[in-house]
């Protein structure tokens, strides 16, 4: 007899959704992925396919009206985060939501409090929290390893820059890109930050100027224990996907590089040298989204907490407010400002 | 409407039949892993359960008189390979056969001779050449980056030894341990070995020299083309699983490092550290399993040669037996000599 | 027949004094050690005898005194280093002053005001520059390697704090140490600072904070050409001197690591691990120190101009006063709110 | 009052020669290179300037009948080492004597028979013992850090193949190069070579070929303690001089990389990449020629033993020799059938 599978409905049929759907497919041993839906027919056709998922539909409300669903998992575009996981909420349905819920404080608070009354679980898609690298940083500063944190520096870009398309409705490089990191920040320092100081530029892409947001940005934090902080965002690194992180503490620092392809190294008459980084976050960070999936299943299997919770939601969308507010009056802006 | 897919039935449910089974339950698409046999009732009844897997049987015979059965994959004790092998084949089946598929080179030619007789496909499961890092220096040498081979190194080492009892059955070091890195000299070099002479010891375990076998051997390799090469085995390397390759050419180098649980690297007091690489065969060459078992899946589905063939298998064994004589009689031998 | 050897003068005897004594007595072929002056009497005899100096002296005016004298090199206390530069200047003689010349703009302009009038050379000591590693991230920023920069981090920390007395004298830890990362930051990125917000911390010894000190500082740079960078500082490093520099740019980016007393590397049970790095900047720094030496006489003996001028004195000690102004504001400061 | 300082007669003014002289000359604090001789006048005059030396000859008899001469630093054509070790000896001059002795062991007898009758220290120039990655490896055999030695890989490869002139006088490739890895060997490991097994061919230039040597070798040696090794020598490595030593063991290993004009990691479209190694010895070794030296003057300043002795000269010759036989007849050769 084989164990009970959580019927799963995927909503959002994008990249990351079908990163999800696969994984929910074959890679997730307790979910069975029962519903997809996409407003694009040809899209959710495709992945249904694909995947052999059984129902497809381009209304997500069909799946949240299918009593035999237990869980959503939302990676539809970004402005529908809230309202759906409220919704979802409403229909008694456990939560999957990819970051972030929403730009808005007040949006994300009233779907937070859906939540919270239906008390369905909502877990937030901040993945690299279950990534191997990020994960040994964050053993080594809880553990101990390298006592208290006295500096944390955050290094994020990306190989290829966003459309000028995209950015319009991206909420800015501070709410689409650098969200990763101040969850990272918190994250790994085990603190929360208090204040932000934001430098910024356009130096890659003129119409990423002209849409009104940066393409290239660093970012001071400080932190509730008074350990200080960067963040490097470029929106294109020459050599590919660059992740790299440092925390350095009164015992020691952890830094962990990036990960490649293959562990080869070429020597030649030119150099020394390797094959770049793995290209962009998909390949990146592919077991990651596997592992963050299986810890949500379980928790709604199981009954047990959320790693990621819609307070870790809302923090890095004050914070990426702060950063803003900050660029814009070019002073350092407490959270406490935000809200 | 679903791409047909092909019916597998897994003979052999130790270690490795395990990874083999879980890997054509979820992870190659075109294939439906529909029967698992093992001698073992609850072994097999047990993988049967945690893959879903439709038939299980204690007698593989079922397996090769079920019609539906498009190929089978032979993870059994290494004595049954040769015989499985041929029965297989004469039964119509396609065949994926864990290396060696035998010590003795009559059976492997036997073997052989049927599997070419029914036309029918067979890949010996030699997974390393589907691993990035020894890819990567097949391509290097095979493009012509590093300029014609002058040299190779292969070293390879287990972080923990066999047991005694293990080493009885196991035809020894040069045919249980020695022979994947055998085949990875052929392939990287992409030219035949014709000598070796062979050094070894006993400097791990007394009782697997109380067994007539080596825990430690150290190979000089002459090829066709000229290029020299050592393979280095320990059974026991206290820091883990251990393997790495170099090729040295008129234009340059190529070495592939191991591979590690995370890319973080800690600076304490002490020392500027990172953790041991990945365990043992099953973590650190995962994906080669997957990648080996798509290939194949590949060639049958789609009537395309196998990437490892019976050559390939039998090449190896021959290697392995000039390596012995060799060492028992402390001079180089030709491969010409073995047959 | 001898080439023509410059006649050094040397002031001041202490740890850095003692280096450009050794270096001009062995390691520098046109230079010759004449005269060394310090006010503790048994420093300065045992300097000479070891290594022999034919002149000593408490009282260094009796080197600028002496018409044989081409060049002085002055090591004594900081608050010295603008007196003895102008004096020297006074009495034609060619400088190589430590870093800084002041803490003060006034006196730096005057003392610069004398070198500028009688024409004489100073060469300000800045060593990192003729350091390999720096020398290649300025290569690889100066000849476009990297295109057009973007970001530059700079991590200097150090195996060990000052101690409290030191710091009462020592100018404050943006003023004795960071000053030399001020120096790289326009150095490496070949623009000017023109605005500086600087975080800062008591995290290591509560002594240096009730000095009126900080111990961990983290400042946020802005270039006039749009690059933003970093400079993190930490007096005690538990793993020894960390001297790192990253610079990204629109093409790529070029990082150093630290040096080591050797390249080897141990894999045990417990890790895979190396030696701590070089342990201070006299281990770290050795050739660097050499290498200014000889660029200071090639200058002098062949009139060409120094490599490091007095308005790169002056620049690091503005940027200095603004970092402090910034800490205690808590905002960012324009450089030309200094002067 | 200075120390005493040794006065010195160094005798070649080659390469190693003019390294030697001008350490000898400053930055060896107890030695005075009192004479230079070599039978070419041009070159003997030359060096006698850069380094200031009082006496220069192109008949080395000269300084071995000063009796102010302390010690001789032999650097001539190897040819002439034996004879003028016992010249030296015989005059009771202690004696440092670039590797190897000579080719023939009766020769090196003489020679170190008449060492041994006069009393006067020897030294020998292998110069490997004294770099930090060597000593490094040396200390985590001899502590214990990695156990018992099992296994040894030794890499020595230069950049250039030497010119086939040189190839005539050189002794061959066993002699010439491999000789300083021989040394290694047995120091690393601290046990005596019994066996040797040589594969060699001409895979850089036929002219080596041609003039009967061979470019590209690989070893494999036995050692007393069963520690077996592998040599591995190429005469052009197209990215430059490449040195490196593995030494695996029952509790770990220990590896040395090569040494790098700076730690700059450029990152860029193309690849990950850094410089190449240090380009030949002169350039890779240069501390190491100077810590030897600076050794054997300790040992003659205070009468310590020499860490390279006579007999460290003569066991390599026996290696070289057995190499070349074990080539000729393609079998492995106890180093007791060649004496």
């Amino acid at each position: 007899m084989q164990p009970e599978r959580l019927n799963i409905g995927l909503i959002g049929t994008g990249t990351i959704g079908r990163v999800h759907a696969e994984n929910l497919a074959y890679r997730v041993p307790g979910a069975a992925l029962a519903w997809v839906a996409d407003v694009n027919p040809t899209a959710v056709r495709e992945v249904a396919g694909r995947f052999q998922v059984p129902h497809a539909t381009t209304d997500y409300h069909e799946v949240l009206a299918d009593p035999d669903v237990d869980a959503v998992v939302i990676c539809s575009s970004t402005h529908t985060h809230a309202r759906i996981t409220g919704e979802a909420a409403e229909a008694g349905k456990h939560i999957f939501c990819e970051k972030p819920i929403d730009y808005s404080l007040p949006r994300i608070d009233e779907a937070l409090r859906l939540v919270e009354k239906k008390g369905v679980k909502l877990q937030v898609g901040f993945n690299r929290r279950f990534d191997p690298n990020f994960a040994r940083v964050r053993q080594a500063v809880a553990s101990g390893e390298i006592g208290e944190p006295h500096l944390i520096h955050i290094v994020s870009r990306d190989p290829e820059p966003p459309t000028p398309e995209y950015v319009k409705t991206s909420g800015g490089i501070f709410m689409d890109m650098t969200i990763h990191d101040f969850d990272m920040a918190r994250y790994l320092v085990g603190s929360e930050v208090v204040e932000i100081y934001a430098g910024g530029g356009v130096r890659i892409d003129p119409e990423i100027g002209a849409a009104g947001d940066l393409d290239t940005v660093l970012l001071l934090l400080k932190f509730a224990d008074g350990t200080l902080g960067t963040i490097d965002n470029s929106e294109k690194a020459a050599y590919g996907y660059d992740q790299r992180v440092e925390v350095f503490g009164s015992q020691g620092a952890v830094q962990i590089g990036n990960n490649y392809p293959n562990a080869a190294v070429l020597s030649t008459a030119r150099s020394i040298h390797r094959d770049r980084p793995l290209y962009f976050f998909i390949e990146r960070y592919a077991d990651s989204y596997i592992a963050e999936m299986r810890s949500f299943i379980d928790s709604v299997a199981n009954d047990r907490p959320v790693l990621v919770t819609g307070e870790d939601a809302r923090f890095p969308v004050v914070m990426g407010l702060a950063a803003r507010k900050s660029y814009d009056e070019n002073r350092p802006v407490r959270l406490s400002e935000i809200g």
